[in-house]
């Protein structure tokens, strides 16, 4: 238990900041947490749970004097936060940010950081279908990966304090170029979720199917669609519009190779689909050694179990 | 405890064949259950695990005097076993099948059904992304649906009794048109695997990212995909090739809709890309209210948790 921050300012009371003010509290990691969120609602939730040492009612009053400042705020929303608080920040003090895209961050962020403040940008890459300051949880962040995507002149030194402050959360870190970041998370994360919420829009759209049908016999595959199309919309929306570049780039593989897989059954290739499939299996296998899922049929999962 | 079927003969002895032995032991469900499988190796498996009261070494042998013979073999097996099957089938016997595919197995089982055998179509909507003669357990079936499909001239009787023993096995039924069952599994489950065998594809084909970044990063979204893209090879491949019109028809709409989707991204319409995901929202609160998934927040469940 080490304090790595004074005190730490979250701008954005949603599930990773919720998570954060948790994981720090448990860690023993600052000795103040300063929170603000723009809604008065959500400022008066987490002032109701308790979820920081105090709840600031304006951006500028919560990063004053505070030693790390965390962005948690829709990706599209990260500039106009940066003007609002670059007056207030502390010399020396870092600021870092949590969104799912990073080179529109960047591009956002940086040009309002004052001279003596440093920029480091990160992405965790942990979340769960809820959002708000209710969802949050000190675990979170345990075993998943934490990417910091410094600039070039990001002093070392803020680097290597702000990855103490992840990995005692419990995260790993690695850096990671920020156009090479989007373009791994527009693989892992972004397509996936478009999918994802397609699918289930097409399924919301058929006439011959009722909704009632789709919820009840969801349970084999369909299931695991709707969890992630149930993400956050406002956090989702911005995230598409500002990785847009890689997004259509890896929808427009996807959509080619599912034509692909689509003629193979017109056809009635069961060669190709069986090869296919059988190669898909490997990478699961992967990431199962890699530490990032569990062999436990999933599928498999009781309706009423926890 | 209520025996429901004296003999019960599992042909393909797979994750749900294995289950059903779980579970209708652990339920005192039939007095014997006896067990095929083509493959040698499954064989000794099934008999060194005893998964079942007996092994046979022929399905006309495993079938030999049993009142419920349950065919559990990939879809497009369903017509050999059940010519290999009928000259040995008891008067007054029910044959089922668990297939994902209803009126293609129908087309290939039903005209092989002896004057005096009752046929009555099934598919348990529960499944994991594991396979094999160790991959059963009782309570796979549980809270889960289990849908029959009889046929005009099906025995209500017979129908009635088979039902029995699914809801005994801890699962639910329902009755179907075959075709209007097909077209639901094509939405809930055909095409969803579809297009995570393809996203998963894409990721392992792409050259700027590495397999290594695809396995470590996939927390996000990408890692649901992987576990769907684990099942079983030549069971999906059958799937695919005999529910083919209405997987084409479902991956259609669904490629249309993607496009409008995709063309939102590229035109930076945020209002219609949050209005839709908003909309995605509400089916997934649908199918928790269903009982059919939990809230927990899954996308966080801790990777070396259970």
């Amino acid at each position: 238990m080490t304090v790595i921050y004074d005190r730490v300012a979250l701008i954005g009371l949603g599930l990773i900041a919720g998570s954060m003010a948790h994981a720090i509290r448990e860690g023993g990691l600052a000795r103040e947490i300063v929170g603000y969120a723009r809604s008065a609602e959500t400022r008066d939730t987490a002032r109701e749970i308790g979820l920081c040492d105090r709840i600031a009612d304006s951006a500028a009053e919560a990063v004053e004097g505070a030693d790390l400042i965390v962005l948690a705020v829709p990706v599209g929303a990260m500039g106009a936060v940066a003007a609002d608080i670059a007056p207030h920040l502390k010399p020396g003090a870092t600021v870092t940010d949590v969104g799912s895209v990073k080179q529109s961050v960047i591009d956002a962020v940086a040009p309002h950081i004052p001279p003596g403040v440093h920029f480091v940008p990160g992405h965790p890459l942990a979340g769960t279908e809820h959002s708000g300051p209710r969802a949050g949880f000190a675990s979170l962040f345990r075993n998943r990966w934490w990417l910091l995507t410094p600039l070039p002149d990001s002093d070392p030194d803020a680097v290597a304090r702000l990855s103490d402050l992840v990995r005692a959360m419990g995260a790993k870190t690695d850096t990671m170029e920020p156009a090479h970041h989007d373009l791994v998370l527009a693989v892992t994360s972004h397509a996936p979720h478009l999918i994802a919420y397609t699918m289930v829009g097409v399924a919301d759209h058929l006439r011959r199917v009722t909704d009632e049908e789709v919820i009840q016999y969801s349970a084999a595959g369909f299931r695991d669609f709707t969890r992630i199309a149930a993400s956050d919309p406002t956090m989702w929306r911005d995230v598409f519009l500002h990785n847009k570049e890689a997004t259509l780039d890896i929808l427009g593989r996807f959509t080619e190779e599912l034509f692909v897989l689509q003629r193979a059954i017109r056809m009635g290739d069961g060669q190709q689909l069986f090869d296919y499939f059988t190669r898909t299996r490997a990478i699961r296998r992967g990431i199962i050694e890699a530490g990032q899922d569990t062999a436990a049929p999933d599928f498999g999962r009781v309706a009423t179990g926890s």
